[in-house]
C-alpha cells in the first residue's frame, strides 16, 4: 500500500456530505496528519459551497503544516459523473452540470479524482478495513439514507452511468411507503433512520414509546441512531420491534445482492450501525439465512464497518493515490 | 472474434438441461457445422447422464463430419465450481460432487469449460447477440424457472462462490408464494412459467379462462407459454392480466439490479419472453420506469435475446475458445 505514495508525499481526501464537510491531510501512509471539519452551509453571506470546501482545505493543509500536495481525491453526493469529475444535479448544495474537479484542481493545481460519498466509503472500508483481502464486497450504509457501494474483482463497480450502487433504492415491498426519490417500498423508505423515526415518532405519541416520549418527543428530527440505542437500553420493547425491523429488511437486501452478486464479505457501516451494531449484525444475518441461497451465502463474512466517519476522506485519498500511480 | 480460433479449429458447445441435453460443433467462425440434441433421461438401462452427454457429443461430431476439435465448452445446471469443472448438487441429474469436466476431458481428450448454463447463455447472448457492444449486461430468463447472468466490464460475474446471477431467487414479496428453493417470495415463485401456470389454472378451474379450459385443461404441466401466448391471442383477458402482472414483477427485480449494477443492457429471454416478447418487454419497461432511478435507467437497452436454444452452445463454444486463446 506504501508503494503509492513516495515518502513525503502528502494527498488529501474531502468527504461532501449535505450537513458537514470534511477534509483530511494524508501522509504516504495514509496516515492523517490534518484535518477540518466544518458545516455545509456557510454562515459567511454569499459563500458559495466550493469556496466552503477550499476552506475545508485549507484548514486541513494548515493543521498538517501546509505540506506540498500531489492530488485530491473527492467523495461527493451523486448523482455525478467519476470520469471528468462533473456533479451532476444535487440540490441541497445548489450544484447543477458543476465541475467539482476542474474548480478543485485549478484552485490547488494538482489532480483531483471525484466519486459518490458512498462508493468511496466503501471503497476505504475496502483498502482499510477489515475486508481488504476479499476480491468481492457489498457495502450497505444504513443512516438518515441508506447508501450502497460494490467492489467486483478487487474494483469499485460504476457501472454503464458511473452511479452503480444505489442499494437504499432497491424496491423490497411492492406497495411499501413513499420514498424520498418519489418512488414506493425503497429500502430507504423501509429501513432508512427517517423511516424508522417515524414510526418510533407515532409509538412516542401514543404512549407505547415512554422513553423517547419524555427524553426526545414526537419530533422526528430528535429522533436519531443514538436515542433509538437509548430507548432500546432504557427498555423501549416497541422501538426494539421497529429498529429490528428495518435492520431485517437491509438484511432482505443484502440476501438479494447475495443471490446475483456472490460477494465473500458484506460490510453494514452508516449511523443507525454504528449506534446499534449487535442488533443490525443479527437481524440482517437472520434476513441473510431466510433469503439467501444456501450455496451462496455460505462462508459470506458479514462484518460493520470500522472507519467511521474516516471512511469517505480515507477512501478518496486512496482513490487519488491509485490515479496518480497510475500516471 | 475469428481470432479466438484459426482457420480449421472446431470446438464443441454442451448445452445440458434438465430435458434435454444439446451438443454444437462449431467452427472457427462459430457457425454451427453438428449438432444432436437427446432427451436428458436415456431410455437405455443403467446409461448414466455423463455417458447419454457423450453420447449426444458423439452424434453432433457425427454430423460434422468427425472434425478433429480443439476443446469443449458445457453449460450446465448448478451450482458447480468454473474453475474446476465439478457440478457440486445437482440432484435431478444424479450428481453430486461429480467432475464433469475431468470425465469429459478424459472422453474426448481435449481442454474443458464448465460453467452455470445460464451465465453461458448470457454470455453467448452478448457475444453473439445484440448487445456485444456494451461493457456492462444483464440477463435474466423466465421459462419454468428463472435464470440470469450478468457481465461486468466485458466479464462474465462469478463472484466468491462461482456461482452468481441468481436472479430467480432475489426476494420482491416478503411473505409471497412458496418457491422451489425452500424460501418464499421469490422472483420465480412470482413469474416462472410454473407460478403463472399455477394461477392460470385456478383460473381455468373457476370458468374465468375458457380458452385454456378447453384447449388445455387444469394441469399446470399442460399450460406451457405456448399455451398461455394462445389463450391470450384468443382473448382470455383474466390470462393476459396474470401473465402482465408476473412480467411487471421482472421487471422489478431488473430495475432492483439497474440501480445496483447499472447495466447498459438487459436481454430478457427463456421460453415465457420467446412466446410473449412484447407484451414481456412492455411490462418490463413500465416497471423499471416506476422502480428503477431515472439517472440510472437513462439510455439503458432493453432488448429481447435472439439466439434462442443455441445461446448456451454457442455460450459455451465461445468460453471454451477463449479458455484456449488464453493458454
Amino acid at each position: 500500500m506504501g508503494k503509492l505514495l513516495r515518502q513525503g508525499d502528502h494527498v488529501v481526501g474531502i468527504d461532501i456530505g449535505g450537513t458537514k464537510i470534511m477534509a483530511a491531510v494524508l501522509n504516504h501512509r495514509f496516515e492523517i496528519m490534518g484535518r477540518c471539519r466544518k458545516k455545509t452551509r456557510s454562515k459567511k453571506e454569499g459563500q458559495s459551497t466550493e469556496e466552503r470546501i477550499f476552506d475545508v482545505v485549507a484548514g486541513a493543509l494548515d493543521e498538517a503544516g501546509n505540506p506540498e500536495i500531489k492530488g485530491i481525491g473527492v467523495g461527493s453526493p451523486g448523482p455525478l459523473d467519476p470520469a471528468t469529475g462533473v456533479i451532476i444535479d444535487t440540490p441541497n448544495l445548489n450544484w447543477k452540470d458543476f465541475p467539482l474537479g476542474e474548480a478543485l484542481g485549478r484552485r490547488f493545481g494538482v489532480p483531483v479524482a471525484v466519486d459518490n460519498d458512498v462508493n468511496v466509503g466503501t471503497y476505504g472500508e475496502w483498502c482499510f478495513g477489515d475486508v481488504s483481502d476479499c476480491a468481492d464486497v457489498l457495502g450497505v450504509f444504513p443512516g438518515t439514507g441508506i447508501g450502497g457501494g460494490v467492489i467486483v474483482g478487487g474494483k469499485l463497480l460504476h457501472g454503464f452511468s458511473g452511479a452503480a450502487g444505489e442499494v437504499g433504492h432497491m424496491t423490497i415491498e411492492v406497495d411499501g411507503p413513499y420514498c424520498g426519490c418519489g418512488k414506493r417500498g425503497c429500502l430507504e423508505a423501509l429501513a432508512s433512520r427517517i423511516a424508522i423515526a417515524k414510526e418510533v415518532a407515532a409509538l412516542a405519541a401514543r404512549g407505547d414509546a415512554p422513553y423517547i416520549a419524555e427524553n426526545f418527543g414526537t419530533d422526528i428530527a430528535n429522533i436519531r441512531s443514538g436515542a433509538l440505542a437509548k430507548a432500546i437500553e432504557a427498555g423501549d420493547a416497541m422501538v426494539e420491534d421497529v429498529v429490528r425491523r428495518a435492520a431485517y429488511y437491509v438484511g432482505i437486501a443484502v440476501a438479494n445482492l447475495i443471490n446475483v452478486l456472490s460477494p465473500e464479505a458484506v460490510v453494514l457501516g452508516g449511523g443507525l450501525v454504528e449506534a446499534m451494531e449487535s442488533l443490525f449484525i443479527e437481524e440482517a444475518t437472520r434476513a441473510i439465512t431466510d433469503h439467501a441461497m444456501p450455496f451462496l451465502r455460505k462462508n459470506v463474512r458479514l462484518v460493520p464497518a470500522k472507519l467511521g466517519d474516516d471512511a469517505v476522506v480515507l477512501g478518496a485519498a486512496r482513490m487519488i493515490a491509485e490515479k496518480l500511480a497510475e500516471q
